[in-house]
C-alpha cells in the first residue's frame, strides 16, 4: 500500500463504517498503541438524525454530511481508505475490499443498518427509503415533482393521487418525516403554488400497531399522535401495507389509497455485510454478540451499533446513535484490556433518553425520568441536535436555516435536481 | 389546464428557459397586458458563473440554484410549467411539451447553450462538461475520488495519472476551473491527504490558440496566464485535444498525457431545441435573428441569449449573461411596441465589461475602458458576483463560505456523493 504508515510491531485495528459508532471507535483508538485503518464506502460521515430535513428541502447535503478526512485530520495513527468491504475471512483475519486485501489483528464492525422492506418487492421497487443522501434527495425530488405535475393535471382524481403522500412506519423517522412534509406543504409550498387547492392534499402516516414511537413513554406516544393530527397528518393505526405500484397503496385490509408517493420508514435491518459473515444472526439480521460485544467464536472481532444484537433486560438494544457510540467505547476499552492481558468487560448501556420532533414548536422528549412535550421539548431537540453536529460551519449554517424557516416560513432548498430520482434509489 | 389563469382576451407570451435571459423577460412582461407562461425542464434558476465553485467543493447546489417559483412569486400574470419542450410548430404557433401542447401569440426562446464537443466522441463519452448542477457534482466526485484511489495505488505511474487533471479550453470557465482546482489541491487537500506527494500532482490547462480569455484586452490575457502559472497550473498553448479514453489524453501533435480526468470547457453551442426549428443557423448552431431579435420569417418569435446569433461590428455577440439580459429587455420592448402597433427596435448592446477570477487575490477585470488585475480585480469580482446572486440567504451563505475559505484555507463541501458520477453525465 502506498506510503503505508503501519509499523511491523503495532497491532492493526480495522474499523468498518464511519457512522456514529465507527467515528467514536477511531477517536478512542487514537490513544492506544495501535495502527488504525478506517474503511467506508463513502468519504463522509452522515448526521442521520437530520436526514429527513434534507428530504423536506430544509437543509443541504453539505450541512449534515462531513468529510471523514476533515473530521479525523488530527488522528496520527489513522489511515482512511475509501473502499467497500466485500468479504470478511474471520479465520484468516483478513478483509477483501474493492481496493485490495487488508489484514487485521482486531476488527470493529460498525456497519450500521439499511432499509428493511421485509421482502415486499413492490415496495422495495417503488417506495422510497430514507437512509442515505441520495434517498433523501430522491424524496425531495419526488415531493416537488408531484406538485409540479399536479399543477398541470386536469383530472381531479389523478391530481389528488399526485398530492397524496403516504409515510409508512410510526417510529421517529416516520413521525418526523410526516410532520415535516405536512408543514412543508401547508406553510411553504402554498406560497409557491398559488393555484393549489389545499383540500386536494393528504399526508398519511400508516402504523401497523396501535401506537407511535415504540419505546417512548405512553403519554408521549399519545402526544405525538395528537400533535401530528393537529398538523393535518392523517395518523392511521392497525394499517399494514402489502403493495405499492406508484399509483396506489394497498393495505392488508383490502383498503386502497390512490397515491404516487410512499415513503418507507417501517423497518431497518443490519447492513448486508453481516449476512456474509456466517455467524449467528438474530432479528433484523443483526449479529449476536457476547455481552463484551465480541463475536462468540472470534474474540478479536467486535460488532457495535445497529449491526449488533445484544439484549438487556430481555429487550434488544435499540438501533440508535447513543447505543453505537457507547458500544464503540466499550469495544475499544476491551481491545485495550486484551492488549494488557486483562479480561474484557461487559457492555452497560446508559440511556440518555430519546426525542422526536413533529414540527414547529412541537416535539416529544424523555431525558432520564423527565418527560415533556410541546415547545420545551422542541427547544431541547434543537439544542441537542445543533450541539451534536460536526463542525462549527455546519452548526452555523443549520442554525441560520432553522431561524430562516422559523421566521419566514421558508424552506430554501426546494430544488428538483437532475440526479437522485426515484429510479436511482432502487439500485441495491 | 388546471386552474388556468389565462384570459380569452390577453395575448399569451411563452418564454422557454429560466436562465438569465428568460427570468429578465418574465419580469419585464409582468408590466405588460399579457399572460406569460414560463417553461423550463428544471424547477430552478442556476447562477452559472459560480458553477465551477460547486465543482471544486467550495459551494453547495442550494447556494447557486434558486427555485423559479420562489423568484417569481410576485408575478401575478405568470404561470410556470415544469416541462421539456419537444417541438415548436412556428407556423401553427404551438409548442409540444412533455406535459402537453401550448399555444402562443408571442414566443421568446431563451434556451441557452450546452457543451459543444465538436463531434469528438471519446471526449463526449469520457470527458466532463460544466453546464449544469450534475456536471459540477460529477467533477467534484471525480476530483476527490482520484485522490482517494491515488492514496491506495502502489504503482507510481498509475498514481501520477490519477493525480493529473487536464482542463481543456482557455475561456473564463477553463481559467477559473484550472485556478480553483490547483488551489483546492495545494491549499486544502494537502491537509486531508497527509501522505500525498504534491510533486505527483499536475493541473494542466490546454488552449488551442496562443492566448487565454479571447475577447479580453491583451494585457489581461497575459496577466491571467502568468497568474495561473504562479498557481502551478501548466498553461499550454497551441494544444489541440483529439482523444481521451479515461487513461490518457492525446493531442493533435501526437503528445500523450497520462490522466484520468479531462474537463472540457472548450466549446458551447446553442441548446438542441434550436436544431429542431428549421430556421437558419450560424456558428455554434445559434439561430440567426434580425437586429430586432425576431426570427426573420416569424416576427412573433424572439430568440435571445446564447441561442441567438447576431453580429455587431462584424463580431458575434458573446455568450454571456449581460447579453442575454439586455436582449430580454429588447425582446419584451418589441412585443410591447407590436401590441401598440409600432415597429420594433434594433438591439444595441451596452458592454458592461468582463471579468474572470484565477484564485485567491487574483483576477482580471475590464469595466468600460478600465483594465485591472490582481487583488483589486479579485475584490471587484467578489462584489459583483455576490450582488448578482438571487436571494439574501444565498448571498449570506456564499459570503460565509468565501470568508471561511479565505481565512481557514478550507473548502467545506468535499463530498463524494452517491449520485452524479461520471457515467451519469454521459446520458443525453
Amino acid at each position: 500500500m502506498y506510503n503505508e504508515k503501519m509499523s511491523e510491531h503495532k497491532p492493526v485495528v480495522v474499523v468498518v463504517g464511519a457512522g456514529f459508532g465507527g467515528l467514536r471507535a477511531v477517536r478512542a483508538l487514537s490513544k492506544l498503541p495501535v495502527e488504525t485503518i478506517l474503511l467506508d464506502r463513502r468519504n463522509y460521515h452522515l448526521f442521520q438524525p437530520l436526514l429527513y430535513q434534507l428530504a423536506t428541502a430544509g437543509l443541504s447535503p453539505g450541512e449534515i454530511a462531513h468529510p471523514v478526512r476533515g473530521i479525523l485530520r488530527k488522528n496520527k495513527n489513522l489511515t482512511f481508505r475509501l473502499a467497500e468491504v466485500q468479504q470478511v475471512d474471520l479465520k484468516a483475519k483478513q478483509l477483501s475490499t474493492s481496493t485490495g486485501v487488508i489484514d487485521y489483528n482486531y476488527l470493529i464492525l460498525a456497519v450500521g443498518g439499511e432499509t428493511n422492506f421485509f421482502g415486499l418487492d413492490s415496495i422495495a421497487r417503488n417506495g422510497l427509503g430514507l437512509k442515505d443522501l441520495d434517498d433523501a434527495l430522491a424524496i425531495r425530488n419526488q415531493l416537488l415533482n408531484c406538485f409540479e405535475l399536479a399543477m398541470q393535471e386536469p383530472d381531479p382524481e389523478k391530481r389528488r393521487a399526485l398530492l397524496t403522500f403516504v409515510i409508512v412506519g410510526g417510529g421517529p423517522t416516520g413521525v418526523e418525516s410526516a410532520g415535516a412534509i405536512s408543514e412543508l406543504i401547508r406553510l411553504v409550498l402554498v406560497k409557491d403554488y398559488l393555484n393549489l387547492n389545499i383540500k386536494d392534499v393528504r399526508v398519511i402516516l400508516l402504523e401497523a400497531t396501535d401506537k407511535l414511537l415504540t419505546g417512548f413513554p405512553a403519554a408521549l406516544q399519545e402526544a405525538a399522535a395528537k400533535r401530528l393530527w393537529q398538523k393535518y397528518v392523517e395518523v392511521r393505526f392497525g394499517a399494514t401495507v402489502t403493495h405499492f405500484d406508484e399509483r396506489q397503496v394497498i393495505l392488508k385490509s383490502g383498503e386502497v389509497i390512490p397515491a404516487h408517493t410512499l415513503i418507507w420508514s417501517a423497518g431497518v435491518r443490519a447492513a448486508g455485510l453481516i449476512d456474509k459473515l456466517e455467524v449467528q444472526q438474530a432479528r433484523q439480521g443483526r449479529a449476536v454478540v457476547a455481552p463484551t460485544l465480541q463475536l462468540p467464536e472470534y474474540p478479536n472481532v467486535f460488532v457495535i451499533g445497529d449491526a449488533a444484537y445484544l439484549e438487556a433486560d430481555g429487550e434488544a438494544m435499540p438501533m440508535m446513535a447513543p447505543v453505537a457510540i457507547q458500544m464503540a467505547e466499550t469495544a475499544v476499552k476491551n481491545i485495550q484490556r486484551d492488549l494488557q492481558g486483562q479480561a474484557p468487560e461487559a457492555f452497560v448501556y446508559k440511556d440518555p433518553g430519546s426525542m422526536a420532533t413533529i414540527g414547529r414548536n412541537a416535539a416529544v422528549a424523555r431525558i432520564g425520568n423527565l418527560q415533556f412535550e410541546g415547545f420545551l421539548a422542541w427547544a431541547a431537540w434543537l439544542v441537542v441536535h445543533i450541539i451534536q453536529l460536526i463542525g462549527f460551519r455546519n452548526r452555523l449554517f443549520v442554525l441560520i436555516n432553522w431561524i430562516w424557516d422559523y421566521v419566514f416560513y421558508e424552506r430554501a432548498v426546494r430544488l428538483i435536481t437532475p440526479y437522485a430520482n426515484r429510479s436511482r434509489s432502487q439500485e441495491p
